[in-house]
């Protein structure tokens, strides 16, 4: 797999600021935002076979995680052995733009296109609604998690601001959502960012799924935005058992982490959180039998 | 069209909120979050043709304006007389959940339904680009905003102030995004809240379709996030001139907006904001020829 990279992440612009009345001319960097495709390739009986899976607005990079993260968390690849190959599409008919990104499926993978057309809220009697979404989730073949990992409050609490020091990017341009993912320890292993929230989520888990790291069963999840069921649904499938968020859930994430025993954390900072389920994971400071492994502020 | 409504936009929920070491258990209010599917109805020589064209996860209420403006963004339907009915799904095979919502067409209305499976990134040589999502957007017929209106810097300022006053959802969660509609003088006239950024906005512009009040050529539109491609080109459907962000725009946004002869500022706070396109409708408060509308603060 390549590491060939055209669109650029960030962008230059000329901004005209204004401040207190006054006006300047400045220049601005903006977070990049262009379509990305993704294809499928298979075989059946030796004829390849492809077709357009998704089209999704994101920044560019790191555009090979986001394709295989987004095909794990809808349910069509299990592991780093399912694909053969990821890469961007070289059809001499179309230009290399470096926005659509193949990937070939290993020979004999089961695939069930019709849960992509369908998607997984209308598997229920109960026609559409967030309870259908949850038991179809467990048609997928999602179980809960199991109990523990433990980390200490305190751990949960330093989250924020390390993820912020990291956000490079996020400091340049402000226009950009993150996604971390860190040690039991509080230590961050992993950050991608993207204009969309779903997207640096993708490409967190589409990183890890890519090294055969997965799944991600002692780890802890950042969103620096709000927790909603997709959010979940995704971790869920990565089998991450901690989900912290800085901003707020919605009601179906809550419901999605009570049903598949995902510890839920809101408004995450420095001086504490919201636990919305999963209680049992998370130690009291003052319980805190280890020492804190994460550097004193 | 009835106002019936079943799931709440807000739920209740048990939480431990931990502060400061301190562990309380408390209730708290959820954003609330369900899927929503929008399908179409219309009839081809008498007889009643349906098909579900989209499930998004939205927070209840206002359903019949995020699907009328969902289907007004995409093109389908362009003003108030192309909808003969909306209701709520009555299927006796399905319990009312409130969570579909059924949109009968008039007779005779074209339907180009390939638009919504090809959307719009595909349409250009370039395969698929930003530049690609630009001239698909002029290939359905969008032309750019004529110029004017001008507005004050500071009307532009005050927007945000008066957003958060009215944002009595979202005090109550912290889990809401925010679309305000106001007048040239800074009055709000129309605020919607969701999960998701799109849905509030949708819902801000199918109550004025539904009302019989677009195109929406004397308005400004306050996003309480950041800026991207797709608001804009909801924006732009519905013809308004002026579109404020709290957040960054991305580089697509700035793009469209350029293209389009649209108003975008970002950052936009009661000190400032940066104007990315179409300064000519800014007057700088300096230069404010009219007395402010506005109460002052």
């Amino acid at each position: 797999m390549s590491l060939l990279r055209e669109a650029p992440p960030q962008v230059e612009h000329a901004v005209i600021r204004v401040r207190s009345g006054v006006w300047t001319r400045e220049r601005d960097v903006l977070a990049g935002e262009e379509p990305l495709e993704i294809r499928l390739l298979w075989f059946v009986d030796g004829v390849e076979q492809r077709k357009s899976i998704a089209v999704t607005m994101r920044t560019p990079g790191d555009d090979y995680e986001l394709a295989i993260g987004f095909l794990h968390g809808e349910g069509l690849i299990g592991s780093r052995y399912d694909v053969v190959d990821v890469s961007y599409c070289t059809d001499p008919d179309e230009p290399q733009m470096f926005n659509i990104v193949n990937v070939t499926l290993r020979p004999g993978l089961a695939l069930d296109l019709t849960r992509l057309e369908r998607h997984f809220y209308t598997t229920s009697s109960c026609g559409i609604c967030g309870k259908a979404a949850l038991e179809a989730l467990e048609v997928a073949g999602c179980t809960p998690l199991p109990d523990g990992p433990v980390v200490s409050a305190r751990v949960l609490q330093s989250l924020p601001a390390t993820l912020r020091a990291a956000q490079a990017v996020f400091q340049r341009t402000g226009g950009l959502h993150a996604a971390g993912l860190f040690d039991l320890h509080g230590n961050l292993e992993l950050l991608h960012e993207d204009v969309g929230r779903h997207n640096a989520l993708d490409k967190v888990i589409g990183a890890r799924l890519l090294a055969g790291q997965t799944p991600l069963s002692e780890r802890l999840l950042l969103l620096s935005g709000r927790a909603s069921f997709e959010l979940l649904q995704k971790a869920l499938v990565a089998r991450i058992p901690f989900v912290a968020a800085v901003g707020a859930p919605s009601s179906l994430a809550v419901q999605t982490a009570q049903a598949f025993n995902i510890t839920l954390a809101g408004f995450v900072g420095a001086d504490g959180f919201n636990l919305y389920s999963g209680v049992e994971r998370v130690l009291p400071a003052g319980d805190d039998l280890t020492s804190n492994p994460t550097p004193a502020e």
